[in-house]
């Protein structure tokens, strides 16, 4: 093939449809002519403002309206960030599905929750080194750590050249499960070309090595070895099987009893168990019934709710409202978990029930970050040596940092693309540049609601919950001349209704007054009537008590 | 006076009526016989869960049922979790002030702001080592350093024994402004004998020192001399005098002009020039109109919203709106200011959309605390000697974490208190002992509204926020024998209305069936059906879409 031929092969397309601009909802598709693959496809949860929402699921459309493209989804771990807006996008995209093990093992719990509303499609479970072909694209899974078992980086391979996507990863020399990342294969694959990198940015922000998680277990030994006249209530993160197997171990040694509490804590010690990730030496485990049989001293409580999440098992054992599980003075427990950013309240507030209840609480130094620090993200640079340099993972300032950190290693500012959400980036050896956009849009999951709440209703809400809400409710005629019953003024969350009784009343006069003069002018069109209660009593409440409830104006006709 | 009679003086009493479990609304009563003095009278920022109100202010009733006993407030320094409650306590509790000259400045300033609501009450500056003499009680004023100059701790004289109040503080050996905390009187005081000490426990969890203020000085003027040829706009708390005076200084040296942004801190400033509390060399400061006059390299902007307060000049540049200064790659931004906790996401917003405008932003370590760390709290314990250790100033695990530094100097675990707020603590030489409760309930202030929104209303507006409102409105015959009109449903913040119109729809027909069953049956007690109402339509959207919104029954009679 000469050089004018290979001119003319297409570009290649990597096309973020979120995960960029926020942490979690990651998701890219690869794009080379008419083959289309998507990596992983998370959720991400709501930001403080999205009132009422219980998930924020990626819009999908763009793989909808090309859907006979799209060969596959390749989902490098088993993260809610990375898998759990499956059961969602898949009623649309029904592609099959290429996952390690342990990730494979959740994707099938979850999707089992949702299986009435999803047709069966393809699942295969690739080793480690394995590669599988999608169209014109051949991706291979290479070995990382990260803080569950069997994440993995992938290698994508297209005609316009290699894409390196390390997941969320870190350098693990010692980890608990399995080998090391796999430093030899970023190496060769370095050595022969890579074309782009797109590496994790979690912690661009943080100088020098994330410790390895072993340094937790040797911490654990520790504690347990302090703290051998209490019971020991730990709580982290439900998918850190590692971190589990560690307190497992540490139990063990110390002829402890283990019982796991929480419903995705044992979800997942379940999954691992059966895939052969965890390993529980017989009779460790015990159910939460029989922890009265043994004494405080010779148990351990493995928990969630590491991050204050009120419905959590820790959070109704702060707040006595756990049926089984009560704490006390003869309670250490341990936040084995670092609070994520917006959870830092919640935490503490936990911490301040268990205090209050006596508990040894220790929040500190019980924890190692999951993903890579600079001297990690340098390494990694370092060995797969790629053109171009696409942080992923991370808020703006993230993906900034690890920027720098390219900058500093020698990639060519203009090879170095900070992508947005939505971006169409073509790229090949000559050139890499945003060429378009597709839609991104978060959508909001509610309940049973899959995108039937959108930013109106969340101003609503937003709106709601400042200063509640006044109903304004009148009964007219069907001339409109008169008001054959109210106005009558109905509140919630505006003020104590007993209280206010007077303000109501005023209210009432007031809008009794505008109505009137409005008939006198024959005011007919329930619009405009509805205006004028809207904003006689929105004037009204502003100039007393300079609150803007939402208004409701009803008018009935008989 | 021999033992005997000695022994049969009263109690000192302790009274905190905010400022524990928490962080804000510090506020202590102390009562000898016919005398009440009141240490500061502050006010709390509301906690996420409070929906729309503005300000938290402690409850005083116990102040208003003794009002004659009480002897004036003594404030000892200008933040408002210290003075903030006093525009609205004054109003029912009007008795004179006691605070240092800066203190008095702002207490005025924000007085005024309330002038018609507050009758003039007398106030006095008093000097550090100046003693004030209230009832029974001698009150002194001793020199301390803190993140606001004029911070006062209090030597509390009682016929019972000395107390001594730490207030906010730190140990500055190299203050900004005035003098290092005078050592020399803890030490005296301690020497003679002090029955108790509140010292403050914000920072009770950190090791070591905190550094001096004048560290951050040098760290400006490294910035500066790094960055000369950008505008410098640089974040900081309102308050912090000292702080804005270094920035002063380093923009003088540069020769760059001073724009200060931002209501509250130009108020201060301005007061603080006034009371020669920061030393602006001329023609230093220019007003906002006059930055474009200068280049930007010879301009420096200081200005609120460090902590992401999306109303301040800060948040309004980084977002576009600000009317004066606009942000791009040409600013350098710095935070000298570190979270409160539950501000960090809002932090990190305003970072991510400085960085979009291709601004420099420096968010790590041009700050120091203004509160004590674990040594600097041993240094006061190790001076005044106290008989009883009475942690205060912090959330229960910060409190805690005092009483384990009391416990290491030697101090009796019976003899260190953690209070609760309400609590009546009697003390002296032979005992102290928690004897009572007095009303500590937090008074919400909404709008205009102080404690008309209370804990159910703000239920309901956690509801409203969380689904939104659904309103059934139906008209009926004064016999309740049938629907002249209706059911009609109208909704705010539950669905997109328009999207969901088939739902509503068969939610009015599910109405209308519950509703003409209960015609059949009689029932004609609006109580009853109005009860129907709302039972039959949560049940309906439950079962469709797992929500529950706010359902507001009405009905009207013709």
């Amino acid at each position: 093939m000469n050089k004018e031929k290979k001119k003319n092969v297409s570009k290649l397309k990597i096309i973020p449809l979120g995960g960029l601009e926020q942490i979690g909802m990651n998701i890219t598709a690869f794009e080379y002519e008419d083959s289309i693959i998507v990596v992983d496809c998370g959720l991400a949860f709501p930001e403080g403002d999205m009132l009422g929402i219980d998930l924020v699921i990626p819009d999908v459309t763009y793989l909808k309206e090309n859907i006979d493209r799209v060969k596959g989804f390749v989902i490098t771990h088993g993260h809610e960030d990375h898998i759990g807006a499956l059961p969602y996008v898949l009623r649309d995209v029904n592609v099959p599905i290429y996952a390690t093990k342990l990730t494979m093992g959740i994707i099938e719990s979850k999707l089992k929750e949702h299986e009435d509303k999803i047709k069966k499609c393809k699942r295969k479970v690739v080793k480690f080194g394995q590669s599988i072909n999608l169209g014109q694209f051949r991706v291979e899974f290479i070995k990382t750590n990260h803080s569950i078992v069997d994440a993995a980086a992938l290698a994508i391979f297209s005609p316009a050249g290699v894409v390196v996507h390390t997941g969320d990863f870190k350098v693990d020399y010692t980890p608990v499960y399995g080998d090391s990342i796999d430093l030899e294969r970023f190496a060769t694959l370095g050595k022969k070309g890579v074309l782009a990198l797109l590496c994790d940015s979690t912690n661009a922000e943080r100088p020098g090595f994330t410790p390895s998680e072993k340094t937790v277990g040797r911490t654990f030994e520790t504690i347990f070895s302090e703290h051998k006249n209490t019971r020991i209530v730990i709580a982290t993160f439900a998918s850190n099987v590692d971190r589990v197997q560690q307190i497992i171990n540490a139990a063990h040694y110390y002829g402890r009893k283990v019982v796991v509490e929480g419903r995705s804590m044992v979800n997942i010690i379940d999954i691992a168990q059966q895939l052969h990730r965890i390993s529980i030496p017989e009779n460790t485990l015990i159910d939460v019934e029989s922890l009265k049989k043994y004494p405080a001293e010779k148990t351990v409580i493995i928990t969630t709710g590491s991050q204050g999440e009120s419905m959590a098992a820790l959070s109704r054992m702060a707040n006595g409202t756990h049926k089984k599980v009560s704490i006390g003075p003869n309670d250490t427990v341990i936040f084995s978990s670092n609070p994520i950013p917006g959870n830092e309240k919640a935490v503490t507030k936990i911490i301040n029930e268990l205090l209050l209840k006596g508990a040894d609480v220790i929040f500190q130094d019980a924890h190692v970050s999951g993903h890579a620090c600079q001297e990690e993200i340098k390494l990694i640079y370092s060995l797969v040596q790629p053109k171009y340099a696409i942080p992923v993972h991370g808020e703006y300032k993230h993906l900034m940092a690890q920027a720098k950190i390219a900058g500093e290693l020698g990639i060519e500012k203009k090879n170095t693309l900070i992508l947005r959400s939505g971006d169409v980036l073509e790229i090949d050896e000559d050139s890499a540049k945003v060429t378009g956009k597709v839609p991104c849009q978060s959508i909001y999951v509610d309940g049973l609601g899959v995108g039937d709440v959108g930013n109106s209703v969340l101003r609503d809400r937003q709106h709601l919950s400042e200063s509640g809400v006044v109903v304004a409710t009148i009964v007219v005629d069907k001339e409109f001349n008169y008001l054959l019953s109210g106005p009558e003024i109905n509140t919630r969350g505006f003020v104590y209704e007993k209280e206010s009784e007077e303000l109501l009343l005023e209210a009432k006069k007031e809008l009794s007054r505008a109505l009137n003069n409005a008939f006198d002018k024959n005011v007919s069109d329930w619009g405009k009537l509805k205006g004028i209660m809207k904003d006689t009593l929105a004037d009204f409440f502003w100039k007393k008590n300079k609150r803007r409830p939402v208004i409701v104006p009803i008018i009935s006709e008989v």
